[in-house]
């Protein structure tokens, strides 16, 4: 029905008869002449209807914006003076020399000219997806996610699928349940990732594994949540994982410079401990140049006990950042705003201290606490915080806990805030996690449960389990964790060990994991994998705002489908046939409508 | 781990040192010497233990099967007399120099030697995978994703991911629900298929969508169905449906060129009402030669009630099917288990004629029917059959879907039996399908409600729906279809005839498609697609017998996985935040073991 595409017509076209199929993006009557902007998905062409052909531009007049039009005519250089140099095809037009109205279309519920709620565009979103914004970034996923698998690919990774309708795991979030007809008060679950199945198939020898695949998790949606998300999911055999972020890094740089034509240069890696204790993040924005710095051993003799009582507690921390220039930029109000913000985080207050004049010691000092301190300590702080003229310094003096997260949380707003951010792109891997992390009285996996500890045998695991670092690895880019992965267990009584640690009993190990206990006692080989959010991946990639941007039906934060109304109402004969009643009166669906 | 795979080795490596990974596919102990077949995913090579290197040679006697080990040592040529022809790696071997026990095994549960139960298979599929065969089926199954994708791809085809927590359809079979928890009472359901998803990216502009996507259908499994199984979806706006077959057309046979090395040639295109005709099934095997013939005209004036009664009758049919040296073949009672066979579609009844000596006129022949025929009738039946002396006749008369669908199974059933088949691929293209079919008083689909009719206003098509043919179009191959589509529906009045021709009451069609018939009217373009049954076209390639074999991890015929054990009991506490009971005790786990 075409010829070729709007956005591909060009000079090299002159003279020619061209049929193009699209949207009228535009019409402007200018008198007796009217011009048609008009759309596909590869770009906009101007086409002219002029008197000479008084039938066509009877029917041209007929056009509305958004009405579906094939348009056959010939194809001119503009006029000197007419030409669009910000536009692809603005160096040429198309006469309009015959028209057929494919479609028609009513005013559109969304306004082109402003921004329409997220609802709206949810609602609509087969004409939220008409925005060349929008298309774009389809178009980009299904180009990253070609890019993706030919990488793979290349490497001998073999694209395998794994079921959705699988069981239910006792991993981190819920699963969401799908009643059995067959087995009338049983469910499948679906998975919140192929994790089993993945290691499975190392264990049938596949080696190299790799699945772009959706997961689910149905959990309470925070902004930037999807219940349904898609993976990168890759699983190797015989690899260290040295040899696995090599493989990953490498297809993401690729990913970069193919795509993007950027160049991220090799990733530095970090000790988890490190990112936590500088940055007060497992996944740093390393475009940030606040950094927190420790300096409990300056303070641990003043009299102060805000400071001094952490200082020698050693579950506690003292620590400062040191914004430079700041002193200027933040009031008594803003400061106090500050103070809130790292309330939320348990801090109980904010101590800080400006420097208005470094050359004139303790005088060219600003801070309500500077009385409780000894001038050498105050030199010492200068000192080792580096600060100059007008920088100002906050405090954080708390348990580790507290202190870590209020400080790097407040690190991250002042960087934006203040417009901090240096460089684009700042890659690295954070590596050496704890194994486990303790709360409530129990023991957690960081990652999985399935991770394995670094050069430890099983018998040493158990010894000494909050001392154990795992051999697993996160990739993240900005701030964002893009991935993250670990060498997996192969041996059978480490699994054992590491889920009594985890307090999983032998009877609960068996009926959740039976079939993988049993499956490392047949040859299992030595494997280690990583998963990658496309989602997040792409909305990086795109400067996106939110990873609904990047998907092309997304739910709404409260896990609803404005376009088809999705979830509904069931029909009563199929819940009976699945064995299931539903115990509540049916909520509002407005509800959904939020 | 390894510098190379174990079925990569050659002559090349003669004189080199290599590491390899993988499990003791054999041991055999020749007195001092030990001889390993060492198998990774990539082939088996041979590592050979000898007494000059007695600390490995003691490390290797204590290997059994599966054990997965690393492997250092010299690669060199066999002796003359021991080269094996019949292994890529045959040339040479591996002189083991130091090995590394990675994992051990305990004894396989699965017998390499004989075939195991499905069941078993199912429970270790993990070690069932390990199979060469089934491994190369795996691989097999990428390189056919892989190659549709670079194919579709390279034709501009977006690959863009729709959701799997949709809203339920009244399409055909049952939809699997999901309970929502942000909303309780209502449901998800997963879908069948992206249908309504991919006409409203059509609507979005996008041109050309393609996806290889999870469907799902919770019905009764037949022999080789699947809850959830694997489309090669595709839809393009702006194509008739001769270029959407074009496209299709040229990637299946890239396909089979690319990975086979076959050339299917260019498809033939025939009527459903045709195919209907000669071969009683809407996707005819073409490797079979058989017919059959309709003799309606020469028996209707014939005393035999039989054969006179259905061929005066316009709901009737006689016909027949000539097998060619049958005569033979074909014992009393080989034609009493076929008469049955008949009987399971409606036949009352099958007789028969042999065709002993052509040249011997009525003498030559032997039927139980003989008498009620006459001299002209037979002659014209031998001559419309082309019956040649030691064929058989049998013969089909009543209603028309009793004797097409019974003559249609015996034409395969014979076909089978006989190994008539001819030729190892025969594809084709079916089309002119009616627009519905009519039964129980009902107007049905017989594609789906969004296909359109060939050349008929939405008034045509209400006043003589029975008559109209829809603009659709399925791909078969050896007697399976392999996939099917049509020309959609974009125009909003056409919809609405069709929906009332089904008895989709307005309200019904609001409720359930209200969206796409309001979509209908934003410039919805003329679209068209298709989707392929990824899952039986590899089975087709690789010449597995089930759809079962060609997945990593497929359901039992009971809708279950021996592996993990789902479907599986849910938590109390997780039904109750779903707002959800079980009706009735959960049945009996060890059902599922069927």
């Amino acid at each position: 029905m075409r010829s070729l595409y709007c956005g591909e017509v060009n000079e090299s076209h002159v003279g020619q008869e061209v049929t193009l199929c699209g949207w009228v993006n535009r019409r402007r009557d200018l008198g007796a002449v009217i011009f048609l902007d008009l759309r596909d998905r590869e770009g906009i062409v101007q086409v002219v209807y002029d008197p000479d052909f008084p039938d066509v531009l009877e029917k041209a007049n007929t056009l509305r914006n958004e009405f579906c039009v094939q348009v056959k005519g010939k194809v001119r250089a503009r006029p000197d003076g007419q030409v669009n140099k910000d536009m692809a095809t603005g160096a040429i037009e198309v006469l309009g020399l015959e028209l057929t109205i494919l479609n028609k279309s009513a005013p559109l519920p969304l306004d082109s000219n402003q921004k329409n709620s997220e609802e709206l565009r949810l609602k609509y979103r087969y004409l939220d997806l008409r925005r060349p914004e929008m298309t774009e970034r389809m178009r980009f996923r299904a180009k990253v996610t070609s890019a993706v698998r030919s990488s793979l690919e290349s490497q001998g990774f073999l694209d395998i699928e794994t079921p959705i309708l699988t069981a239910a795991t006792p991993e981190g979030a819920r699963d969401y349940l799908v009643p059995s007809r067959t087995h009338k008060g049983q469910f499948f679950a679906l998975p919140q990732s192929p994790q089993l199945f993945k290691q499975l198939l190392m264990m049938s020898g596949m080696e190299r594994y790799y699945q772009i695949v959706k997961c689910f998790r149905d959990e309470d949606l925070r902004a930037d949540r999807q219940p349904e998300f898609t993976q990168i999911d890759i699983e190797t055999s015989f690899m260290s994982s040295d040899q696995v972020m090599e493989v990953t890094e490498t297809m993401i740089r690729g990913l970069f410079q193919e795509l993007l034509n950027v160049d991220l240069g090799e990733f530095p890696r970090m000790a988890y401990s490190e990112a936590m204790t500088r940055f007060g993040s497992d996944k740093p924005d390393l475009r940030n140049p606040l950094e927190i710095v420790d300096v409990a051993d300056i303070l641990k003799d003043v009299e102060f006990k805000v400071f001094s009582g952490p200082a020698n507690d050693e579950n506690g921390r003292v620590a400062v950042i040191c914004v430079p220039g700041g002193a200027a930029k933040f009031s008594r109000k803003g400061i106090d705003e500050l103070t809130k913000f790292v309330g939320i985080y348990g801090a109980k207050g904010m101590p800080w201290l400006k420097v208005n004049d470094r050359d004139a010691g303790i005088e060219g000092l600003q801070s309500p606490i500077l009385k409780f301190l000894t001038e050498e300590a105050v030199n010492a702080l200068l000192e080792r915080t580096n600060a100059k003229t007008g920088d100002i310094i906050f405090f954080g003096s708390d348990t580790y806990n507290v202190v870590t997260e209020s400080l790097g949380a407040l690190r991250l707003k002042i960087g934006e805030d203040l417009e901090l951010l240096q460089g684009e792109w700042k890659p690295l891997w954070v590596v050496d996690f704890p194994m486990f992390e303790e709360a409530d009285g129990h023991m957690h996996a960081i990652h999985h449960p399935f991770t394995a500890p670094t050069n430890l045998t099983a018998a040493e695991l158990e010894a000494n389990p909050v001392g154990a670092l795992s051999d697993a690895y996160d990739m993240v880019l900005n701030g964002c964790e893009l991935g993250g992965g670990s060498v997996r267990i192969h041996n059978q009584d480490m699994q054992a060990a590491v889920f009594r640690i985890l307090g999983i009993s032998d009877e609960e190990a068996q009926e959740k994991f039976g079939f993988l206990l049993e499956a490392l006692q047949y040859g299992a080989p030595p494997h280690a994998g990583l998963a990658f959010g496309l989602d997040r991946l792409v909305m990086l990639m795109t400067g996106a705002s939110s990873i609904r941007d990047v998907m092309a039906f997304p739910k709404t934060t409260t896990a609803a489908c404005p376009l088809t109304n999705a979830p509904g109402h069931a029909n009563p004969v199929q819940l009976k046939e699945l064995g299931i009643a539903c115990l509540e009166k049916e909520t509002d669906t407005d509800e959904k409508a939020e």
